[in-house]
């Protein structure tokens, strides 16, 4: 079997492995029936929210293919479909499958809850398998059909486009719903989280569905695609030195990468401290892909070097993963002293914050950086230094899989936690689900930092993939093409690449204040109308606040996502194909650095909300409401705007590499 | 006589009519001793300050300029003294004349207060024409010394180094006592404004001077020679075009901006409205800019497309003001918003600005690439297209003097505000003063947008002029210089760059954040220690707060001022001149963004606070809360990080300018 054929073979064979995990998941129980009817809610809930979020990319899909198809050709209008159907089915089932999950988790703590966090880490596994492996099997079935990598941009263009949506759609929706409840019942009744009383606590589980599972995944799945995509455009410049073998190598090591996973998940031991557990699967996977990875250097590709840029690339992730833990932690300093800050005020607490944001973009960035240029002079700079770069790349993103796994675990013990609350049987399971939900918090600021990582990374690569079209359309080689900065025109297109970001972000935060807003009243008006609600007599209507959530982030998606589209176009065309990369670097600078900011911003202030509520909140309840000031405003950006502009970026690169022919 | 030694002669007879204006001022009365006693406390606490300020400075100015000696050249040492001196100078005369003025108009207006706004306004074009004058004063006889513009670089390093001390120190001084003076005394203590029983209010008026008057002076100067300088520079590819002409032209351009100034001074009238003296004399001073302009233009340079790009600056000055305003402005919809967004929480309000505040980035940046691009079109690309956005920004820049004027009314305003309570006499003195302070609360907007403008137009000709230079050295023409983004070193650098504000910015705020600490306990501990205090019976240590301001911000500013001087320099060495560039086009661009960004959702809280006060206060206390918080995380956005962000912006292309010579 050819070398490509394999892998197509080992991604169905992942499919298979999924199916085992979601039989054994459904095998357990999904406990009383107060238990069945909440989780029922959500996923209603989110069915609704997911089924019209669909509509709207199919739409999107039908269009934006028909015009690739009649602009650029029928390859690259084929692979957008695949990308974009199978980025939303990896979404869907992997969201479908914590919605059963969630349940299962909480019935298991009722027991006791022995099995719980394997349980929920397995339920999140399925998101991480199914977007590997359904990336794997589109690229490969591709590749093997057209013979050659280019028309594949389409196939990232796909997934980007569901990513954009997915990714907004569901951060607007959690956020809304999340502030919202928040602002309603904690704030204005003083009501514990996931009070039954409050009506928008249903959109607030929901959200942590179609908002942390579904978005990330398609985040991932769009970085994990591009990514092989790009290097494959890129390994097209050695055929000379290696045959095909530079363009079959990424599919090759994230092949391994998805054996690294199932190897880890076989190999899962039930610890006391989940934690624990997902650690070691973690070391267990990276050992997994590094072996793998050292054997395709050496034998297939020979060439060591290529075994050490991946290597670096995984030591990337763990640090930025790192300095995202070190500014979001309250065992640290920055988010110790943001909470200490609540003493003095809500004003104080947000300036901290506000610094401690903004420093925080600093150390990721410059490492990144570091890590390019170290490993561009490794490979001895001219192209082959390019492809060691993506090869880095393809290092972090062979831990895609586990990582998401870790991820969806998050959203997963979050919904068992509520499902115990709302189902009357907070005492039992929330002494399991509240440790779950916190191993969740902590995985989550590790996830976060990879998925930056990966998304900065992928974009250079992009990038650099982009500029090998140009060159091969203009005849020339990669290495002699100028993208001249000394000139004017190619600073104003830095400055229009650079705007995107912050203009992308003001609309995401926007309409989540705004749909905020609308639950607000909505809750207001729940609890005048019938004042049982709040007695805990009457039932509030809970699919009332699901609907305003899904409607009003479905319309406020469309501007964004549709600026996000239309903006590399109207830079290619006013500025031209060169200055179109001055324009792609700005956006792969800017982004990151507000996304770092944002994310590290919204995490420090959250968590110093439970650091307050633990030290604070009974002797000062002054601070503990600044604190809760804090974690508002942090909400938007760390859940919204933030993991969205991961999405932008690669858009922006790979609509300029797809579209590239319209610009020349 | 020469044109140089006109543009000399002209700014000397300049000085003079500072010392009339002086003179004039000083005539009114100072009022009753209880004012005189206020005024002495706000004057000693400005004094004490500058003093310690400029020892710091001067002795960097001494270790730099010996280090340029050995490296550079004797010239560029001593023009990097000049610059250092005459910049703290003319901010020295500003703010003595400011803590003279503020008496006298406190004192008039509780006679009634005629001349009250006309005095403020006159007391403000000191510091406006003090730092024209002087500017031209040192760059003519330095140019006419060494008869080349190259090492007057060193004169803009030299106002750079002043103004990133006084900018930032002001800036950190004046927020910290502000946030702390509200910490304590309004949100704790539920006392007014300016209240005596306050320990931290003089401080607090004490920062209105070192802040808002000697720093933003020291910003404007820096902008004006920077650009004047970065012109000279760039002129010198036409001397085969115009002879000497190009390099002189920018020198004439702004001693009509002199002149201009002096003009409106002269026939300025007293209106009912000061906001209407003010905005005719930014007419007539446009005016007379426009016709001098169309003058040189077609007399001097015989190319009237020279006029028409000082036009075009003009115009952009207005357009970018206009989006400050807009943003900021309670009329408008955006501050509106944010303001009623305080009936639901602090949360939505925090998300509403920070929503605006990303957005308001936008429209000007992309308005100013246009300016940009379609200057450069319309001077028909290459060197002369360069020259042409030069130009606009030396439009710009001819406003410098009346601007400033405006600006410092403010402050003047502001501290007379201040003493007229302080000293007993608000039912009195508010009436008049308070109308004066809401005036130059409106033109703080305009000027904020002015100077964002400048420094960003600024940066951009220094950019070229560096450019410029580089060609020259490497003996080829700056046409052929090539920065290739398309090389990961580039991008690199570019991260590198774009880094940096997002440093800057955090340690600026941090430092805040800490000295307003400082500032609360100390109040605490005065009204702990003495009851009486807080009855109105026993006067607090007001110097105390001073001192304690004074040091902590003079500490805290050392660190970023320093990062922002050995960044570029760290960047030059480690990626070479050419990569440098993209560094310089990074900060160019990271900066203004985030500094918009901060100016904005500044204001706009700031304003939305006020909106608050007057709309909501007396029944939502809670929302008049929110809005308080608001305005304080605001306060060193708007006032500390987002002011120096401009100075940090030029510091990095005059350094790289100056030392070129290190990195070839």
């Amino acid at each position: 079997m050819d070398p490509v054929t394999i892998v197509l073979v080992l991604s169905v064979l992942g499919m298979f492995y999924v199916r085992k995990l979601i039989k054994d998941l459904t095998r357990h129980t999904e406990g009383p029936d107060s238990m069945k009817e909440i989780a029922t809610y959500i996923r209603e809930g989110s069915d609704a929210f997911l089924y019209r979020e669909l509509k709207t990319i199919s739409l999107f899909t039908v269009l934006i293919s028909a015009l690739l198809w009649l602009t650029i050709g029928w390859q690259t209008a084929v692979s957008f479909v695949f990308g974009a159907v199978l980025s939303a089915l990896a979404a869907y089932v992997g969201m479908k499958v914590s919605t059963w999950a969630n349940v299962r988790v909480a019935a298991n703590a009722l027991e006791g809850g022995k099995e719980a966090g394997v349980m929920a880490y397995k339920g999140g596994a399925v998101t991480g398998l199914c977007l590997v492996a359904m990336s794997l099997i589109g690229i490969t079935s591709l590749y093997k059909w057209f013979g050659t990598p280019v028309p594949l941009a389409g196939f990232g263009f796909g997934a980007s486009l569901s990513a954009v949506f997915l990714q907004l759609g569901g951060g607007i929706f959690t956020k809304a719903a999340d502030v919202g409840a928040d602002l309603a019942g904690k704030i204005e009744k003083n009501l514990p989280e996931d009070d039954p009383r409050n009506p928008a606590v249903i959109a607030d589980l929901v959200g942590d569905n179609v908002g942390d599972c579904a978005g990330r995944g398609t985040d991932l799945f769009e970085s994990f695609s591009d990514n092989i995509i790009a290097t494959m455009i890129l390994g097209l410049s050695f055929v000379f030195m290696f045959g095909n073998q530079a363009v079959i190598f990424p599919l090759l090591v994230q092949a391994v990468g998805l054996v690294a996973t199932i190897v880890a998940l076989l190999f899962l031991r039930r610890n006391k401290d989940i934690l624990k557990t997902i650690y070691i699967s973690f070391g267990m996977s990276a050992l997994v892909n590094l072996v793998g990875l050292y054997w395709l250097a050496t034998n297939y590709m020979n060439d060591p070097l290529l075994f050490l840029a991946g290597a670096i690339g995984l030591l990337t992730s763990i640090v930025v993963a790192g300095t995202v833990l070190y500014y979001t932690d309250s065992r640290f300093k920055p988010t110790r002293e943001v909470g200490e800050s609540s003493l003095r005020g809500t004003g104080v607490l947000l300036i901290q914050g506000m610094a401690y944001g903004l420093e925080s973009a600093v150390a990721p960035m410059l490492f990144i950086g570091a890590v390019i240029w170290g490993v561009n002079a490794l490979f001895g700079g001219g192209i082959y230094g390019l492809y060691g770069i993506a090869s880095a790349a393809l290092g972090i993103l062979s831990m895609t899989g586990i990582i998401m796994a870790a991820d969806t675990f998050g959203p997963i013990a979050d919904n068992a936690d509520g499902i115990g609350e709302l189902s009357g049987n907070e005492a039992k399971v929330g002494k399991v689900t509240d440790q779950l939900d916190a191993a969740g918090n902590t995985t989550k600021a590790t996830t976060k930092g990879f998925a930056m990582a990966c998304a900065l990374m992928t974009s250079i690569t992009m990038l650099f993939a982009y500029l090998r079209e140009l060159a091969t359309d203009a005849g020339v080689n990669l290495m002699n093409i100028v993208v001249n900065l000394a000139h004017p025109v190619t600073v104003v297109a830095i400055f229009f690449g650079a705007v995107l970001p912050f203009w992308f972000s003001a609309l995401a935060i926007k309409a989540v204040g705004k749909t905020a807003d609308q639950i607000v009243e909505e809750v207001r008006r729940q609890w005048k109308e019938n004042k049982d609600i709040l007695k805990g007599k009457a039932k509030p209507d809970y699919a009332r606040c699901v609907d305003i959530s899904t409607k009003a982030a479905l319309r406020a998606m469309i501007l964004p996502a549709v600026l996000a589209v239309i903006m590399p176009i109207v830079a290619g065309v006013i500025f031209g194909p060169l200055a179109l990369a001055a324009y792609l670097v700005a956006v792969n600078t800017v982004a990151p650095l507000l996304a770092l900011f944002m994310y590290n911003a919204g995490g420090s202030w959250d968590n110093a909300k439970k650091y307050v509520s633990v030290k604070y909140k009974a002797k000062y309840p002054e601070a503990y409401k600044a604190a809760v000031a804090g974690d508002t405003l942090g909400d938007p950006l760390k859940d919204t705007a933030g993991p969205s502009l991961h999405v932008l970026v690669k858009l922006q690169s790979i609509v300029a590499i797809t579209l590239l022919p319209l610009f020349l």
